[in-house]
Parts: structure tokens; sequence; C-alpha cells
């Protein structure tokens, strides 16, 4: 399916959330960008494993000039597993035509190694050189019965929850790969982690669709409690707004 | 607290939305406005009886312009014991100061005959002129052992969970007390009762404040599942962004 055009005023309303525009405050790790689209009452699906339209196809646009801004594109098992998402780019300036290295290299966080290349979307992208072949993050090479050769596996240490150490892992990634800026894009177990992660996120994008999905929808809402933003801004598409913002790092006691 | 002033874009932003000026589908009921301030994460408060700052100082003011347009202001009795509100309205055109008819009168949605006029702030509120008094909405009338002689109190069936007949009930009050329009703020149980019930919901008008408040807050999510919105609208404020419209109504089988 083509994408509808770019909104003429979306970059420059990106601008100050993207790897390649953003004042960097880390340089020595990935920018990580979080981005996901919501109902109004913040449910990233109807139910779990059911692919469900949230927004206006502008945004799924934006979302393809966001992968193209980015080295990497990270998401959950989950998220794998229910949507088969290609995770590739269909974007690309008009000067400057599509190619395979338009797209950003998925990253799949799949701790117990539940998801297979083999068969999947990106597979059939990247034969047909329109995606790059995925890393797949587990926490034990050796639990991982077969490998598949176009794939990158490595391991990252977990607790017993299946929560990566975050920071750890992104500074892997970019010694071990080079990426220089990884985009995330769900589903709610890795956005629900890393919403309280001030040090591991820039930038975070949410598209908010006016809907509500209800009460049985997969939910984004950080367990840790209260997350405040900074350096916010809101976009006005035809039905949705989308919010920029950074996460504000929590006042520590002594500061 | 004195408000800030009206951002100038509200009004005109405001305007398809208002029981003034909106075109009324069904003008023998009451036009009845929908309104809250949620978090990203859809809570509107950290959590039970939670008194929470989720938006800007502007909506406020916004909210105060609402109460100015509609005779009657609609809340549940867990928002009037957790909150305490004065729910009176302290905006007013410039070339016509407010007085006390420029209030809405509160309704308290009180199945049990919880909540006491006596000692609250819309009692100090009313004594002062700067309020009118309440309707107090109770199941049984019986059951109210202590009734305030400046207070009026209503029956109005529901069902054993609580939940009332609010197409009736809204009629009833307008038939009763001439109410043309009533703006309903909250809390969470009855705006998730509310937001299936296109026929009683004229307007919504949502605040999304720039920030979560995490899993443990107060939820608005509607339990009947999915829910359409059409006539969409965003305002942006400084820091938060302002969604209007209306209830879908579901398509119904035959249709």
């Amino acid at each position: 399916m083509s994408l509808v055009p770019l909104k003429d005023d979306l970059p420059s309303f990106l601008d100050q959330y993207l790897p390649t525009t953003a004042v960097r405050n880390a340089p020595q790790k990935p920018f990580v960008t979080l981005t996901y689209a919501q109902s109004l009452d913040s449910r990233i699906s109807k139910g779990k494993g059911l692919r469900t339209t949230i927004s206006h196809p502008e945004t799924k646009t934006m979302t393809h000039y966001l992968r193209y801004q980015h080295d990497a594109i990270m998401i959950g098992c989950g998220t794998a597993l229910a949507d088969d998402p290609g995770l590739n780019c269909k974007w690309a300036p008009a000067d400057n035509p599509l190619r395979t290295s338009s797209s950003p290299r998925p990253v799949i966080i799949d701790p117990q190694g539940k998801w297979d290349f083999e068969g999947s979307k990106m597979q059939q992208l990247f034969r047909e050189g329109a995606g790059k072949p995925p890393v797949i993050v587990v926490r034990d090479l050796s639990s991982i019965l077969r490998r598949h050769p176009d794939a990158t596996y490595v391991s990252a240490s977990a607790n017993s929850a299946g929560q990566f150490d975050w920071l750890r892992l992104m500074l892997h990634l970019k010694s071990e790969f080079g990426f220089e800026s990884i985009m995330i894009e769900g589903g709610a177990l890795v956005i629900n982690q890393l919403l309280s992660r001030p040090d591991v996120v820039d930038s975070l994008i949410v598209t908010v669709g006016a809907k509500y999905l209800g009460l049985e929808g997969v939910e984004v809402s950080p367990p840790s409690g209260e997350v405040n933003l900074c350096n916010v801004k809101w976009w006005r598409g035809t039905v949705d707004a989308v919010m920029g913002a950074e996460l504000e790092s929590p006042q520590l006691p002594w500061q």
C-alpha cells in the first residue's frame, strides 16, 4: 500500500525530536526515539494480538518519515508475532529515491526467542531488497534452537521479569552495529518500561487518535507511576494530534 | 485564585461544541457537554481521592468559560467527596461582570446519599452569593436521613450497579428545573458510563495534558469497548492539547 503525501508542516514540527537535528544530550549512546499511536484512552490496540487502526493515514506517512531518519527500528517480540510488520521505510525525499539503505535495521526484543524470521514479512522484504535483515536480542544465545542464517543474534542480560538493562543494550547495539539512532515502535511492554527511562529515551513522539478503544485494549501507562515531560509541542492533523516531547528526569532528593 | 486570561483562539475553537452555538440534534433534551482533563495515559488523577494537576492554568480558564455557557454542572459524588469543588463560574465577558446567575447549578450524582452539602465549598460559595445551591440526585429519597434545606433532592431510577437511566434523568432535569444545557465534569465512573451514550452526550471536550500519571491512577476508558468520534477538532495550548468532538452513534445491524 502506498503512502499518502507527508504533511507539509510535519518536518519542521518534528525537527527538534530527530536524531539528525536534535540537541544530543548523551553522544556516547545511540539517539533513542520512542514513538507510538494511542487512542484517547491510551490503548495501542483493541486487544492482545489485534491490529487496530487508530490514526489517519497521514501519521503512517509520518512513521515512515521517522524510520528514514533512524539507523535501527526496535520492537518487542509480542508486536512482531501479532502484527508481522515489515519495519522498512517507504518514504524518501523527492530527490533521493528509495533504496534498501533507506530502511532502518530491525531489532527485535525477544528474550525467549519466540519469534521466527523465517516466513516473516521482514524476510520477504529483505529478499526483495526492500528491507534489512533483523538483529534479534535474546537473553540466552544457547537457548535459540533454530538460528536463521540471515538474522543476527545478540544476547543481553535481562532480569527475571524479562526486563533488559536498556542502557547497556543501547550502548552495545551502537558498538557492535554502529547504530547512531534507534527508533522504538512498541509494543506496550517495551514502551511502558522505557517511559521511565529518561537516561535511555531522547525523544517521545506520540500520535493521539480521536477514539476510545475501551478497557479491554492493550494499554500504555507506566507502572512506575508519574512521568513528566518537557519541550512539549503538539501538531494537529486531520483528525489526530501528535505530541513531541522529552522525558523529564526525576528530581533527585539531593538536587 | 484568579484565572489567567482566556486564550484568544479558544472561543472560536469551542464554538461548534457549545449549547449556545452548536447544531442541536435532540432539542427535547438538555444539551449535554462531557468534559474532563486527562493525562496521556488517560488518567484523571494519580489515585482515588487525590487532586492532581494535569493541565496548564489556561485550560482551567477554559473550564470556567464552559461553565458560563451551561445552566447546570454535573459531577459524581466521588468527585464531590474527593475534591470538595466549588463548581461555580469565575469567568465572564468583559462587558458583563460576574454575578450569581453566571454560575451553573450544581447537580451531584449521589445514588446512596453519601455527600453532604453542609460544610462544603459549594455551600460557602452559595452563602457568599458566588454560587448556586445543588440538586442532588439519589436513588431513593426515603434513604436520605439528613436533608439540607438549601439543597434540592430528586430521585432517579438506577440499576443495581448504581447506573442511572441517563436519558430519562436528563429529560427530568430539564422538565423540573428548566435546564437547557448540562456540563458534566466527572469523575471517571460517570464519564465511563456516558462515553457510550451518544443519545445523551452532545459534545465532548477533552484536555490532554502532556504527562503520564501511571498505572495506579484513576482511569477513563469505556468498559463497553470501542467508541468512535466525529466532528473532531484539536486546539493546541502552551503544553496541552484540547479535543472537541461528538460521540458517533454505533451503526445498528439493520442500518
